[in-house]
């Protein structure tokens, strides 16, 4: 019997999170780490781990070292992301996941450094041990993919994007090119990394992923946007109606509630149809996506 | 006729400016860009990618692709760092290379995203094209190379215990410890990546490369607190006395300024005498040596 995706996710998160503790000792104790340690290890979903493991099960009957890899890597990213983008001068964030941001318990100095250091270890870990197992090959392509989700032409990019949209009118293609490189790039990453990892290379398999990482990402945004209007702090564990306080162009304010609520639904069957071209072998897949629109926080 | 040092340093800093430019083409004019831009081409020296190109000349007649790219990895590191180092809730300095930091000229939050930005370009130069002529063993040796050495074990590990010091009395072995991550890392990186690109793999030809690093990197930063006493502001390009007003511990603070200036020749002899291994090859590397404790500013 497969597990439901709650303990689906469960897992994954053990997963990669036996591997990040690993990364991360807690012999390890200067301020600097116990900061790294603090935002990476805060109960976060771990989704994008989750979607690049149910990728690279697509493919690969038991999951290899290169994906155990891929989904720490891609979790060291967001939680870099998550750190620099709470910081005063960015969104000025206090609240993350229920407790207080990284800059409130560290100082701001430290915050930096530790998102800082999350990126450079992320890419520590696709470099791998000299006497490894994956091929280098491989492990390169992996650094390619996610230097460049991470950079100026995908995350942070975004991020820039997000930034100049402050009190500005967006129209609907802009706020989706914004979202498309600021959260969009790394759960794409996060899919094609398992399918790389997997040793999936049939154009019509990465196409189809293509598809559904494309759809969900914008989905993924959506659903955060509808959430930020109807959610509690509580339920959030990050402000009610933050955006709506910075006066950032939202999928609701552009398209109301019920509108975003109709474009979530167009993304989510758009999602879906992208996976029927792997059959049953996707489930896993399709329930992680089913998860993203449907979550409540 | 082998050219001076001045030239030679100039020679690369055009080498490693003209790949940087294609990296960050003028036509993409976001404020993100042209932040990276400001920061990356301020007039830089380009020490690291010199000795970078110095070492794998070592070993490779012609310079190769990989030699390239290290050079130019370690550089945007080194740009990033600045970048986040000046931010005012780590040294709030306001001047660098003798013009305005990054985050006076475009804000903290565009400085931040900035050195982010720069960080993944580094990892994503190293990871190559998908047609590549640079092995991909090659290529990920390097990725983990830089990768630990800019992280938290080099590095980011530094400038937190840097931060730290602030308003402490650090002895010596302390403040050895706090340079040899925050400024030796990178520098030993660009030496060991160079010698890496070029081929290197002689365990004596690296043992010396180690011992030169390793007291070049420490020279450098005691040349920086002698400069940080004794140059003007004009000279420097960033606050004169800057290290003294945080009230941050220096070589001339535990050593007096004529004990740094004995501390600085014991590190250079020992420097030079390492690479007396390599015999005359090494006259590029040695120059470079004696430029780095020699510099004004």
């Amino acid at each position: 019997m497969a597990v439901d995706t709650p303990t689906y996710l469960a897992n994954c998160q053990a997963l990669v999170d036996t591997r990040l503790k690993q990364l991360l000792p807690e012999r390890l104790d200067s301020s600097l780490y116990q900061a790294m340690r603090y935002s990476l290890f805060n109960g976060g979903k771990r989704i994008r781990p989750a979607l690049c493991y149910a990728t690279a099960e697509l493919f690969e009957p038991a999951t290899s070292e290169a994906t155990h890899r891929s989904a720490c890597a891609v979790e060291l990213i967001h939680a870099y992301s998550l750190i620099h983008d709470d910081l005063p001068a960015m969104d000025n964030d206090d609240l993350r996941r229920g407790k207080p941001t990284c800059h409130i318990v560290f100082g701001e100095a430290t915050a930096i450094l530790a998102g800082d250091g999350l990126q450079a270890l992320a890419f520590e870990v696709l470099g791998g041990h000299s006497d490894d197992q994956v091929p280098a090959a491989i492990s390169l392509q992996l650094v390619r993919l996610l230097a460049s989700a991470a950079g100026p032409a995908g995350m942070v990019g975004g991020q820039a994007l997000d930034l100049d949209a402050v009190d500005r009118q967006l129209d609907l293609a802009a706020l989706q090119a914004m979202h498309n490189a600021k959260t969009g790039a790394l759960i794409n990453a996060s899919i094609r990394m398992g399918a790389l990892a997997a040793g999936a290379t049939d154009q019509t398999d990465l196409n189809a992923l293509a598809r559904f990482s494309a759809a969900i990402g914008l989905a993924f945004q959506v659903q955060d946007d509808i959430l930020d209007v109807e959610s509690s702090t509580d339920a959030l564990g990050k402000r009610q109606g933050a955006d709506q306080a910075l006066n950032k162009p939202t999928y609701t304010s552009l398209l109301g509630l019920a509108g975003a609520k109709a474009r979530l639904a167009e993304l989510h069957d758009c999602a879906t149809a992208a996976l029927e071209h792997f059959g049953a072998r996707a489930t896993r897949l399709t329930d992680l996506g089913n998860f993203i629109v449907s979550r409540n926080h």
